[in-house]
């Protein structure tokens, strides 16, 4: 069984991706029986100026330099993640077909916006067999149909992929503090039986939602070589886990990636009422009835494949959301709008540049969909929060908002 | 199945307690079906002064004055919940057996180091039937043994006792601001069948680490007539709950009163690393840790009634925790001492003028407890806390404690 290592990318480099990076190639040097040392990272070329109070700025000046080349010599992403020391064994490279060629194992790790066009351009350049790891937070909610980054990936590149998620601030876990994460990783069982290494009809988990889509049920799979170490949780826990930053592997894909999308909402509310000095009893009471609407939408849309304890007692669920409810920007700003008697889209504007809040696009995306659904009485902390940023209910409103839920 | 209405009586009177009392009275009054108007609530009786700032002063001046009777002539309790309206009918008495007499429903709700004297002076005074609901937070633990003072309650009366603990710092509830709490009510199937009203013994839900001990397994409990309302949960939800306090009713009593127990250790936990400045992700992995120790603790000592769902999905649980990790004199104090590099002992002594924390004891008696049960390792979070109170650790080694669980 001896033979391959996996050779590691990450496709991605703001300061998520370049933490990821850093992470994954403090693990490859350590395990060298099982990756290969050298970890790729691919970077959206741009031309950088390094920022002046950087160490790197008296190297380099006030001249436009490369991104890849400024990381590749000064081992650190002086525009995304100023002041952390990236390993050496993390190469940046502006060519996605270099960052991809031979690896078995992809890491997304970019702004969901850029997704789409970034897998387009990995076309025929990438190993069929390969595995992902998304770790782009969160799920697209459009037209009546919740769609996961991961689940985009496997039709769009026809491999297995899974998710990474919890309560962690990019800057935070740089720094090595103490955290947590959550990995939702569950392929069919092709790997475990011996094949010919042709590609094959696997059934991918589909849930409720889809039965009247398009969408595929199931997806052609290339088994993975068995020279490879096989990637089980125990591989995932040698590429992920540090000593600051634990990892629990899970099978419950859809329940990590909803619970990194659903917690902005309830982060609002906590925001609003935090935002009148309610205090810390009315925050946990919303943080309780918002983890409850989380199990029901998970029950609900992703009923074969979500389990109740993704919410409860993953970093991916209750850990995220409490980190989210005190002390997020989405938190933040509703707190701001409520203290300043504003609407939270003035302080998108007021504070924020125009920049706007994934809470606020989450909270409007949700609502439409369980219109669609005719499920809006069901979810009473969802749709108030929806209200309230319409400017259809008040904060004061929310006792009675969720009570109904109870009558 | 006419007759009877239930008579409500709290025990105890500091500010939970006369929150409680608001609660119940008003409750009454909305129910004349179920239960008689009258509230009574038993008040250890002092001589107090009004105080200057209270609009009552001026009818009283600075001449002492019976606390019940400023009860019930105000309708204030100006010493304990000073500016909140009680109820016309809540009324203090400072008699024990007055308070009981006829009382089917008893709400315990006074500190705990005066429940053993108090059952002692209510032999005699108390229906033999009546049920009990204990409201005072925590768990006794002791040579090895934890006891539920509603277990105290059960033994020393021999009346059926449930337990109220959730997110409720008693000044936001009785200024009505939203919150949840959670009830365990699980009564022997006696109150479904009929009987002649003589006491049977009743088999009470007896756990693993009793099995050595002399507790004894079951207890005598007396069938309450049945032409009184049955009480279960919709009938203890017609007394406790508000528009403004959501309850909820389930069965697992030992969980309820763990969780109110236990979140002490953890709040203490996220004090210290809020007060490293370790950031939000930090104190979201405790909070998680700490849930699943919790979860372990109930498993290995109430297995046959600790129910998993009590901590991750209720107010007792997870609604406490959060709250008391974010603002409690626990966790505020625990912060307090990292920043000024003091042992949390000094804080008790600068800042508290020698109160002892309730986590601290807390702390030490689980720990004392899990070590008499070979434990310690198991439980590897309360462990460190416990050991960074007695200066056998620092909270920078909290990586490295929490980290050996995993290996």
């Amino acid at each position: 069984m001896a033979g391959k290592k996996h050779q590691v990318a990450v496709i991605g480099s703001g300061n998520w991706g370049s933490t990821i990076g850093k992470i994954l190639s403090e693990n490859t040097a350590e395990h060298p029986d099982l990756f290969h040392k050298e970890v790729r990272m691919w970077v959206f070329e741009e031309d950088i100026t390094v920022p002046e109070d950087s160490p790197h700025r008296s190297k380099y000046g006030d001249k436009p330099q490369k991104l890849t080349e400024v990381i590749n010599a000064t081992h650190e992403n002086v525009k995304y993640l100023p002041g952390i020391k990236l390993p050496d064994n993390l190469r940046a490279t502006p060519d996605i077909g270099e960052a991809v060629k031979d690896a078995s194992i992809l890491v997304f790790n970019l702004p969901h916006q850029f997704i789409g066009k970034t897998l387009e351009q990995m076309k025929g350049k990438y190993l069929p067999y390969a595995r992902g790891i998304s770790c782009i937070k969160g799920v697209e909610v459009e037209d009546g149909v919740v769609t996961l980054y991961s689940e985009l990936i496997m039709e769009k590149l026809g491999i297995y992929c899974g998710a990474l998620s919890g309560a962690n601030i990019a800057p935070e876990v740089a720094a090595e503090r103490l955290c947590e994460t959550t990995i939702g990783y569950d392929p069919p069982p092709m790997d475990l039986t011996s094949h010919d290494g042709s590609p094959k009809d696997n059934l991918v988990k589909v849930d409720e939602q889809r039965q009247d889509k398009t969408k595929p049920s199931s997806i052609k799979l290339h088994p993975m070589p068995q020279d490879y170490p096989h990637v089980d949780a125990e591989l995932l826990e040698n590429l992920f886990e540090r000593p600051y930053f634990f990892v629990h592997v899970v099978k419950d894909v859809a329940g990590v990636a909803l619970g990194g999308a659903l917690k902005n909402i309830i982060a609002l509310a906590a925001g609003f009422v935090t935002g009148k000095q309610w205090g810390e009893n009315t925050k946990a009471a919303l943080i309780r009835l918002g983890v409850q609407e989380m199990i029901l939408f998970g029950r609900t849309w992703f009923p074969k494949s979500v389990n109740e304890a993704t919410f409860t007692e993953e970093s991916a669920g209750i850990g995220d959301l409490v980190a989210s409810a005190s002390g997020g920007r989405n938190f933040r700003s509703a707190c701001h709008a409520v203290e300043q008697g504003v609407s939270v889209s003035e302080i998108e504007e007021k504070e924020m540049n125009g920049q706007k809040l994934q809470g606020v696009s989450t909270a409007r995306s949700v609502y439409k969909f369980l219109e669609k659904h005719n499920k809006t009485e069901d979810f009473p902390l969802f749709s108030a929060v929806y209200h309230i940023l319409e400017g259809n209910a008040e904060v004061d409103d929310l006792p009675n908002l969720l009570n109904k839920k109870k009558k």
